[in-house]
């Protein structure tokens, strides 16, 4: 049988048709219109799976939060305009007649190291994905672990400083203001007096630059708290580093690991970065389908 | 048939013969005498079982960490002299014929409470027992979740602020150094001017002192934000709080959850007190056996 797993983005819509080894078949990109609906959005990826002529098993979909698992909706995400409220679990099982499963992109590209990435083979894996937001999965004999209210493994509410800065709701001293490319983007714009993203953070450290030097130091110290206090209550077997940043730097993982061990009372912890770089939202929805 | 629940403490060792519903049908206790070595000590525990009528399932030990869980030995708990590297399950089955399983007394408390306790009937516990120390335990399905070094539920070393100070070993800012009874005694003494204990300072507390008012806000504020660090990284369906400090002043874990929800992005979490005060240890120990 087959399968497809859909991978909603702020700016772009992205569905695939894959086998029951996870191997993309062939894919679909379209641009998330953000003067339409979600529903008129998801129509456009609607009429791809119609054209798929494969039998096909349901439906995986993996969408920025925050989501109501339980009921298949998108609740509000900032990125998502025109998404609010939306059914999305309900319309494609009306318009395609598929079984659908709905989780957030974090969780799916969590489940796809795990099950096919870099985790394959371990019981217990935590996922840290690193890029304007940060965030996180719970893998554990196989299965996401989504706590009570949904809430398991959203890490990057994780409060591990004093920090006072507060943004959108998110704690204050919790690692998305801390340790987040949000959070080098704030720091980085704050100290240089001039709008920065976190790739001309890297840039300018680099270049040798002390500030970002100083920047990069405290969000790799935040980090590196964030792994010790995800130790300290779920000691993984591996944590496996995406997102962007991660990817792109791969030395400043090493230093959050170094960091981190000055906390951490065992002899060592098993850090590997992703497998999956653009596809992982594909086939972590994919994997959803039961 | 019947087993044996063993609970090793600083000053007694206790042991009880339990049925299969973990009633407690008889038990035993003994001092922990501080110039004989754990053999020795347990020998006494030993003449208790052979001295047991029933047949036996076997025996199940709750001990003070650390403890080497895959080779079943005492490591160097501060409080246990003369037990370093003590091969107590070794020892207990050479001696008695029973097999025998180890584990701390915070996931051995958690286990009663999850299995037996305030957390029947919920999948997903956490056990957060407050009392000298801070202990933890997290029970996933009916089964502890130990991690991959043993570090799982081990909150006590858990960051949650840039307090700087740093007592044998746990991490500066952590919740030993900053939420437990430890910490309690530590700041009470410091700004008392004169050795005091969580027990001294509860009762300044009640008698409206402002100094044991400000210290109680620092150590729940910071507990606070372990329950919050712990909501996001596994979402528990209960949280059972027990040791000395929780269940002697249950006003205080009010306090605590009120400033955790500050962090908290749920509606409500599930916040209730321990069901079992001394004999968790016991029954506990017991609910190892398989």
């Amino acid at each position: 049988m087959y399968r497809i797993g859909i991978d909603i983005g702020g700016t772009q819509l992205r569905a695939a048709l894959l086998d029951d080894d996870m191997n993309i078949i062939d894919s679909f990109k379209t641009i998330n219109d953000r003067s339409l609906s979600g529903a008129a959005n998801m129509d456009r990826i609607i009429r791809y799976i119609k054209s798929v002529d494969e039998p096909l098993q349901g439906i995986g979909i993996g969408s920025p939060g925050p989501l109501d698992l339980k009921r298949g909706v998108v609740v509000n995400p900032p990125n998502l305009i025109g998404w609010d409220g939306f059914e999305i679990v309900r319309y494609m099982e009306q318009k395609t007649g598929l079984k659908t499963w709905l989780d957030n992109d974090a969780n799916v590209a969590g489940l796809a190291e795990a099950l096919r990435g870099a985790g394959v083979g371990y019981e217990s894996v935590a996922f840290i994905g690193i890029s304007t937001g940060l965030g996180g999965a719970y893998v554990y004999k196989g299965e996401l672990i989504h706590g009570a209210h949904s809430c398991g493994a959203e890490f990057y509410n994780m409060i591990v400083n004093d920090d006072k800065y507060c943004h959108k709701g998110a704690n204050p001293g919790s690692l998305n203001e801390t340790a987040s490319g949000t959070a080098m983007q704030r720091l980085a714009t704050e100290r240089f007096g001039r709008e920065m993203t976190p790739k001309e953070l890297f840039e300018e450290f680099y270049k040798g630059d002390e500030t970002a030097k100083k920047i990069l130091e405290e969000t790799s110290e935040a980090l590196a708290r964030g792994v010790a206090n995800i130790f300290y209550t779920i000691d993984p077997d591996v944590y496996v580093f995406g997102g962007s940043v991660a990817i792109h730097h791969p030395w400043y993982m090493d230093v959050v690991k170094k960091k981190a061990m000055e906390y951490i009372t065992a002899d060592d912890i098993l850090i590997v970065p992703a497998k999956y770089d653009d596809d992982a939202g594909l086939v972590g929805a994919a994997l959803l389908v039961k």
